[in-house]
């Protein structure tokens, strides 16, 4: 493995996405070329003012402040455009293209509004445009939308895509805040820009709404046929009526093909309160799409920031060395990495397994028998969440007892539990659940 | 498009999900040449028994009961395996991958307990075994996690990939039913076998397991090292106890990778009631992923059923198409779809889309103001879904009243509005949101 050369990259823009995707790259070097087959190194960066202090070390690449002349260079194979906006971007990727090399974009106005004629570039000079980063962040939806559900005639789609809006209709409703308070707090935490017409009124959503149509339906992109609401009215009165009703408001971009034509809208929308899109707040994504053989599913994850952004930038990466550097009939490899390049970390046994216990037994209603669990418990050093006596059943000369431990090595559970159930005041087995809380 | 000869396909296997693939890919066969490049045409299959009747008409495929003439046809680029178990299967799978065919299949015993002799033999010969639809049906895991966050280390998965488990863990928290009755009702409504032991005692969980720890960490694919409990002791005390300290018991298969090794296990497992993934009922399947940029992200979808599953088979299908049709620069189209195929489906103007709606008005507190509004909406064919007045601010002349309305045409419900608008008794303008159910 990676006897290959490595593939050469450089950055347009160190801001903090930027940043984040040398990072990561850095990072997960290892991981990266185990899966790709080769290496990816930065070789060039270019940013509009060198003197800034960055969030990465940059001293090992070669820093411009002319975008320009990165995008000629010839080491270069790879250009990541992460400057954003319409210009310069545009005639940058352009140019890179002409150049000969591919491009990944994290730039959703970009491919928005001129992906028609950076498409028909790349056609033209045999490579590769990636963009996942432009939609959803993290979530792979491009791709899952482009290859994974290839088999399907997409019906609909309906996308939490700005995480803005989304932070501010999940505050509203969880604390009864007034939109322009929500919209300060929001600027205060970064969420919002100073400005944040982009957002609130919907344009971001509606240029990532163009281009997840297109590659659901096969139609073109158009920007222009959107129809567009934001959330800039949205009484707290009618956040509270709609969830009195039963649902939650969501600003939502949905798309929907059928045989009178292709719907293109962003709007705000109530949805029930019990819907798994409902239930995606704060900054966090979430699309859900219905295809005719798969049905409805949904993913959701992570919409914005520096690292979920520049994970999908590197997915997009390792997607343009793959297709470089392998056959066609081993492009990704059937594990994932390399046949070469597995790791052969040790399984961990089940007695070293750390997990949260919820423990169910039978004890004799007397007193001294939670005392005795408490102290069985505190000396394999298990701390207690919850203890809960329930209600007996009739007759019986037995309480259920329910208690919730903290997290715990499985083996100092299992001598406990072995303990515990040779009480005299414990009748039968020990029921023991693991618990985890995924936070 | 679509010069080129179009790829041959033979399927092993005219079962339910064997029909289903092939129902999609006649159903679909346009949405699939304009994203491959090139149609998908079955030309044989094999079935044990041919006098069968089957869901899907099959006069136009050449029909055989000897599955090895099949995978020596020399007619066909790409095999599908839809059989399921071990034997024939890897034999047959090693036989057509001797012949320089393309394999894609369903079969996760297969994959989890042979898969490293069987890509090693698809390495040797230069060809793909494709195999997304072995775990959690249509929802596309594999490709995410193989290619989607191909920049991150992955910490962590965690998933409901037992739609029998879920199903009767749903059925018990839900109906408060004890395990022995869920289990008959599973059984007939078919998502149980009459010997239910493969799903219920983890064993399904497990294969499926095995295939996302590979790919998730790049280490081998290890059955045996998976530590496995089902659900068969779960009492439905416990799954109430647990929902009364804010919990729900899932069927959950985990992996996670740290410094301290591999965790690989397949149990059941409380996790907070009002997590996304304790949310994911009945039937579906959900993966919940932690990597290192992307943060925490989730699919789901449903895990099985004829059409999901053959909606991953023919997406692993329109890959491998991909990779042999197009220069590798071009393997997934920019948009989807092949550039010259993109439909121009008319956009619906909005007047013509349509919603259900929520309307809240300002109305002066007297009798009849109610009667016009019903009056107006019904002359639009408005059908009411509830109405509600709500309390008048302090000394306010009118009352705020909430009305949801069923599913009309935008157009009328503009009307309607500009109508209700001009009531002498309504004071202001109307406030008008969207409102969907996504059922």
């Amino acid at each position: 493995m990676s006897k290959l050369a490595s593939v050469k990259v450089g950055v347009l823009g160190l801001g903090t996405v930027g940043c984040g995707t040398l990072d990561v790259l850095a990072r997960n070097a290892d991981e990266i070329s185990r899966r790709a087959g080769r290496s990816i190194e930065v070789v060039a960066a270019a940013a509009r003012d060198l003197s800034k202090p960055r969030a990465f070390d940059c001293s090992e690449i070669s820093l411009t402040d002319d975008p320009y002349a990165l995008v000629a260079d010839s080491r270069i194979d790879i250009v990541v455009e992460l400057i954003g906006g319409t210009e310069p971007a545009r005639e940058l990727v352009l140019a890179a293209l002409a150049n000969g090399k591919h491009v990944v974009t994290a730039n959703k106005a970009l491919i928005a509004l001129h992906g028609n004629e950076i498409f028909a570039a790349a056609h033209a000079q045999g490579v590769t445009v990636a963009f996942e980063a432009a939609v959803a962040g993290g979530i792979p939806v491009i791709k899952t939308l482009r290859e994974g559900l290839a088999g399907n005639t997409v019906q609909s789609l309906a996308g939490i895509i700005n995480g803005t809006c989304n932070y501010m209709m999940t505050a509203m409703k969880d604390r009864a805040a007034n939109f322009d308070e929500v919209l300060v707090e929001a600027q205060e935490l970064g969420y919002a820009e100073a400005d944040p017409s982009f957002d609130i009124d919907g344009v971001d959503a509606a240029h990532k709404l163009t281009i997840l149509a297109a590659i659901a339906f096969g139609v073109p992109l158009q920007f222009e046929n959107i129809y567009v609401e934001g959330i800039r009215d949205i009484a707290l009165d009618d956040v509270r009526y709609a969830e009195a009703l039963g649902y939650s408001i969501k600003h939502l971009a949905i798309a929907a093909n059928d045989s009178s034509g292709v719907q293109l809208r962003v709007h705000p929308t109530l949805i029930p309160a019990r819907h798994m899109l409902a239930n995606v707040n704060g900054v966090m994504n979430a699309v859900l799409i219905r295809g005719d053989a798969v049905g409805q599913m949904m993913l959701s994850g992570a919409g914005a920031g520096a690292e979920p952004t520049a994970s999908s930038v590197v997915a997009d990466l390792v997607d343009v060395v793959r297709a470089l550097t392998t056959d066609p009939g081993n492009r990704v490899p059937h594990l994932a990495f390399q046949p070469d390049a597995l790791s052969q970390a040790p399984v961990c046994p089940m007695a070293d397994v750390e997990s949260a216990y919820y423990l169910r037994m039978d004890a004799r209603d007397q007193p001294g028998v939670l005392a005795d669990i408490a102290r069985i418990l505190a000396s394999h050093e298990i701390s207690i969440e919850a203890i809960r006596q329930q209600e007996p059943a009739a007759a019986a000369v037995t309480v259920p007892v329910v208690i919730l431990t903290q997290r715990v090595r499985e083996q100092a559970m299992q001598l406990a539990i072995a303990e515990m159930t040779a009480l005299a005041d414990i009748h039968g087995d020990i029921v023991r659940y693991r618990m985890e809380t995924f936070a």
